[in-house]
């Protein structure tokens, strides 16, 4: 008799998305006529950038052609992207990788989800509060996370609260954790942290050796010089750390599909007779066993990225969310709101007024002002009380929403 | 301190296709001046047809423009896609299979290998012996292997011999099994199995309450009418089996990377209680949560196989490929060998002349002809002995190969 993983058992039935789905549906239902704004979801909206899309349409007549024809590539990415990366993410901030700790992917959501697997079950996680909901559910299919319990929450992670009192800084875990999740700059929050802030979790890691999975998927949009884009800035960090990056919001590649991770060689996990491993070598064995490469016109796309009119291009379309963000985060201080984030970030992540429910101030800004956001609570406990807005919408429908809610709410 | 996965320990160090890479390097060092010729690895060599690099051409495009750009798709695919699939590969075949019953993947060896861990750990699994290693390798990886012995086996694995003897067909397993690795036509040893034989393991499945693997990738290059194409075509299968098809040999597409699985919802697994939970809810949960869905411009591209000039195109290459395979078998016979497959697969597995070694075969065909195939031993124990060629080589290079296996071996 085939049994079940049980472990999916655990996970809590309703998803986020297919709520607000299901709210928003409800709605236009019972107003059909409504203009729906929708700056909820994290997808972007504007096209890929000319360079990419020659690059791309290049790279497919090769593949039409007998003699440039591609078949299987590198299960970890072709060396002409690798090197991109290095060159232009790393190298101008002091940061040496090496060609072999970088790990080509079809998304950060399937490497971040992945990579626990060629770590232990005996683990303790921890995850911040609120929290990009893949590396909680990655870790309760595999067993690691304990029973959901009655706080919204699952006994053997270690939650760390992000929460005005704190400025959405994480504080160090009090108790044992092995694997830690960071996200920076922050989805849901829009927060970043700085080197100093960063470096005491790379201590923490180095005593502790614990190891640090670092989620900067949306590092293109800081804009502060100070605030560090690599987790690599740190010292030390090369120790303890692995780091997880996307062209998905960086070059508009969420419906193209690729990203990296780096796994510098130093990075060790133990046996129970605490012989070290490097996670580099166990991470090549998972991906050459359980992943075939990206597509190889998706892999020369992304490397168009870093051609001088790719650069360019991109540059122009971050700008565009910037400007956006910077909407959403004047509009709504202005409107009285207490907001966080959408300086260096993408996300805006506002206090509910009157100390409103996530869900009851997402049913009042449809109903009022027609605009769709995301409640905070479905990020976690913590999230309660909070909502997200995203800069991926059009100019013209930001412009539209926060009018509205500056006038209507 | 941050734990290993143990498990992964446990896999043997030296991979086939790299020790391969090794002997061909050191024999080319040592014969500069050799001409070798690749019937080793099963990559194809035929350029994407052209129906396929207009499809994805002009769907770049669309991504290149704001009114028709598309951000995250449905992680189990596009609509437009897996309707094809439906109408083309089952309905003529008088198999029902529903749209939210196929999942479009990066790749069958990424479902293979990801497929079982919705399952449980306590499932003893059945694989033929010689087998394609990710159906292994991804189950010691998540800890159902036991030790590796001194058979070169794992122990709690279960190894269904395929040998003369019983004509590569796989015989019911004595003990009980609850997962079941087949694929047909099979990799390595080209063979089929008639809708008879078939019907033997779906039975078996359907008493055992076991789940049936079932891998067609090569599926297009079935020749002969009364051969299966899909498992489904076997009475009670959709009770039982998942199947994994993919475009990577149908239609070049190794390097652009496009696959699917199907899951029929009456496929079940059960806890501990004998509860019973559909593995297509399952599926859909696992690949929502650690996947996000395959390129758009792919599935556009992985589309166009089904239009009128794609057909024919695609149907073009695999008589291609199927010509390949009859040079390689009859030539082969001509020079005495014995040859199993190369009927209604790309695949062609001799028996090794005088008793000899796959790996001493391995180094004299090298040697002596100058071309490079692949030792049976690599796939399994009762895989020595045997040796595999593959049709997906050049026409030029394939009756070279032949010609120079007739007369100088």
């Amino acid at each position: 008799m085939a049994l079940v993983n049980e472990n999916y058992l655990k996970l809590p039935g309703s998803y986020l998305f297919s709520e607000i789905a299901r709210r928003v549906n409800q709605f236009k239902k019972d107003n059909p006529e409504a203009d729906i704004i929708r700056l909820g979801i994290g997808d972007v909206t504007r096209p890929l950038v000319p360079a990419v899309v020659e690059a791309m349409k290049t790279a497919v007549d090769e593949m039409g052609r007998a003699e440039t024809f591609r078949g299987y590539g590198p299960e970890q990415g072709y060396d002409f992207l690798i090197q991109q990366i290095i060159e232009n993410d790393y190298k101008p901030r002091g940061v040496t990788i090496n060609m072999d700790e970088v790990f080509v992917s079809d998304g950060s959501k399937c490497d971040t989800a992945n990579f626990q697997e060629i770590l232990g079950l005996g683990n303790i996680i921890a995850v911040t509060d609120p929290v990009y909901p893949v590396y909680v559910d990655s870790n309760v299919m595999a067993g690691r996370s304990g029973i959901y319990n009655e706080k919204g929450q699952f006994d053997n992670i270690v939650y760390l609260p992000c929460t005005e009192a704190n400025g959405m800084k994480p504080e160090l875990p009090k108790t044992r954790v092995d694997m830690i999740y960071l996200c920076f700059p922050n989805n849901p929050t829009g927060m970043t942290m700085t080197k100093e802030e960063l470096k005491q979790w790379v201590d923490y890691a180095r005593e502790n050796k614990s190891i640090i999975l670092y989620d900067a998927a949306y590092e293109a949009f800081i804009q502060e010089a100070h605030i560090p884009r690599s987790i690599y800035e740190i010292e030390g960090a090369r120790e303890v750390a692995v780091e997880f990056r996307s062209f998905s919001k960086t070059a508009g590649f969420t419906g193209n599909r690729c990203a990296f991770t780096v796994v510098p060689k130093e990075v060790m996990a133990y046996d129970g007779a605490g012989k070290a491993y490097s996670l580099n070598s166990l991470w090549l064995r998972r991906q050459t066993t359980k992943f075939n490469g990206v597509s190889y016109p998706v892999q020369a796309a992304a490397a168009a990225i870093y051609t001088e009119a790719g650069k360019q291009q991109v540059k122009e379309t971050i700008q565009y969310y910037m400007e956006n963000a910077r909407i959403i985060r004047e509009g709504l201080v202005e409107a009285g709101y207490k907001v966080f984030g959408g300086v260096n970030a993408p996300y805006i992540w506002l206090k509910t007024p009157d100390n409103m429910s996530s869900w009851d101030f997402f049913d009042k800004l449809i109903r009022v002002a027609n605009v769709v956001g995301t409640p905070g609570a479905g990020f976690g406990a913590s999230g309660e009380g909070y909502f997200r807005l995203t800069a991926f919408g059009t100019r013209e429908n930001t412009v539209k929403a926060l009018e509205r809610i500056r006038t209507r709410m």
